[in-house]
């Protein structure tokens, strides 16, 4: 059989479904791209198990096909090649696959579409639109904060949750925590989804502008972007009940510039040791001093930091990694700190929410070594 | 004792020397900047035995002293700070040394300078001037070819020959050799020197514009750049006679686009296996024919690229990645390659040599698998 495709447009689509071929796996059937043909369209399918991409192009061909191909061979290939026609023979004898362009000839081998692993067209019981650049910043501004040690799964994935609201996106590790909401999603039915953080991260590279459609049942979630469709299985455990370590008494205020207290804070990692990466904040009326010490090379840092404080005069750790991690995730040009004492958790907001949104970072003090 | 220095300034000069602090070492000690102090003028050295780099700015001082300071640390916290002032106050007492900023005081431990490895003050016997960027171009065009193979000290180095015929610089594995002339700058007595492939690829990375003092002795070679001394051991062996292998009487012409080629090679590297590379170059009047197959995957290619070849037809096999390297350091649009046989060392030149320049590449064929 033949079919035939511009190189440009080929190239788009198999960098668009290629972020779901596993770099390294015990199955090298993975390792493929799956090709279904039918009816003058290509559809192509990358999977890892857990998510999968799939996208299609118009192509001009003659008969119906499937068979599974060498992903990264064939886009290297693809990507070499320039603007240029490519025809493509399919020779079922030798299992071969070959493309052809006005000056090369280029074979590759290919398997039947038989040993790649079905991907189940699914059922879906809830379905919501929601704006591509809207759910990128939902992913990006939350899935930082999603835990990376496997002792407890539900904690590796990014919560979806629908409730009276608003739609919100968590993530914790157990040190921080990220509640995300988008106000006007309202749902009247709370409901909980847990997406693995692989399928966060690949969409949110994906996600430029137009629409997405986003469809869910019990044990998958797929997203409909405008050229892409990524389906996800769902982590089917039940998220920890994170509104209970959110603090509703923290009476005292700290008011500070972000860009400064970060800039400051990225100064007193080089003072920090790479365990524990502690820094101490010392709060007096209007006054934040910050120290550091890193006992194993002898050296320390103390700076002053210009804000404006209300409460009592206080010393607090924190891990300094993690503050600036939340610090790179406000989403304004000051932050506030609202604080108790120097063991209980602190809440770390955007002097101003931006309209419709409501952003909350949590991170847990640390024990200051004397 | 106390000095003081902008931060941008003093970032500069660090920048500068860092390079030659080495990235690991058995000997701790290399890990810092040997700071000097006198009359107002801060001389900062940084070494890893076989090279050293040094660097000096004016100061507000108001003794002098020497210390070691761990570079990466030191380097780091300067880079954070910005531009202002930094204030210097080193305490004897405790080692450390401390600076302070108009919102920051950091302090860091610092060692005697009796612990670093004396840097000797070398006596030249020979020296010329260049101009910097007619020597990174001349690094720059001839150290990829460069052995990385410690069997043969010698061609780990790149050697500069002076002769009758101009300054020249010499690089080979074995496998491609690159020879770079300087016409004008010919020499009635020969030498040879062989630098270190390090030297040669720091000191690269400090050219960029002015002109540069080298001076040389047997086992010492210095650069002077503007704001910066390197001075490196020099390889202490004879350089192979390269020039016996260079062939004389290659009667075959072949005449191509660059740009054409070695995108056409670029793409047969994709049907290549990793360890050999083989490309198969087959040569009839005015046609040539490219040709690669990788056995393990089952996959080949073969593509017809324009050009104009007098001689015998043949076919000959290059390592590709070798190919491709020559390519992307021949300094034309157009390369000539001149051959002789599947078996005899292949030249490859720019079409047009650049004024005072002449630039000579030699790749050796490898056995055609059939």
């Amino acid at each position: 059989m033949i079919f035939s495709t511009n190189s440009k447009v080929l190239e788009k689509v198999l960098s668009k479904v290629f972020p779901a071929v596993p770099a390294r796996t015990p199955m090298p059937i993975l390792e493929n791209y799956l090709f279904q043909i039918e009816e003058g369209k290509l559809t192509i399918t990358a999977t890892d198990i857990e998510i999968t991409l799939r996208s299609s192009i118009f192509i001009d061909s003659t008969e119906n096909a499937e068979m599974v191909v060498p992903a990264k061979l064939l886009f290297d290939i693809v990507k070499s090649l320039g603007d240029t026609l490519i025809n493509f023979e399919v020779d079922p004898v030798n299992s071969k696959m070959k493309l052809k362009t006005e000056t090369g000839y280029y074979n590759i081998g290919y398997a039947s579409a038989e040993e790649f692993p079905k991907i189940p067209d699914v059922n879906h019981d809830k379905k919501f639109g929601i704006a591509a650049r809207q759910l990128k910043k939902s992913l990006d501004q939350t899935s930082f904060a999603v835990s990376k040690e496997a002792i407890r799964p539900a904690m590796m994935g990014l919560l979806i949750e629908f409730n009276m609201e608003g739609l919100r996106f968590v993530a914790t590790d157990g040190h921080r925590l990220v509640r995300y909401s988008l106000l006007s999603e309202k749902s009247e039915i709370p409901e909980q989804y847990v997406v693995p953080e692989r399928a966060t991260s690949v969409l949110s590279k994906l996600l430029v502008e137009g629409n997405v459609e986003v469809a869910l049942n019990d044990s998958t979630i797929s997203f409909l972007l405008e050229d892409v469709e990524l389906t996800s299985r769902l982590i089917n455990q039940k998220y920890p009940d994170y509104s209970s370590v959110i603090p509703l008494e923290n009476e005292f205020r700290l008011k500070v510039k972000k860009s400064e207290l970060q800039s400051s804070i990225k100064r007193m990692l080089l003072f920090t040791t790479t365990n524990y990466q502690q820094v101490k904040l010392t709060l007096t009326t209007d006054q934040l001093e910050i120290t550091a010490e890193n006992i194993e090379h002898g050296s320390s840092a103390k700076e002053m930091v210009s804000c404006e404080y209300m409460g009592d005069a206080m010393s607090i750790g924190f891990n300094a990694g993690f503050l600036n991690d939340v610090l790179s995730h406000l989403d304004d040009t000051e932050a506030v700190f609202k604080l108790h004492s120097p063991t209980k958790a602190c809440i770390i907001e955007p002097l101003t929410q931006k309209e419709n949104e409501d952003l909350m970072m949590l991170l847990m003090p640390v024990r200051i070594n004397n």
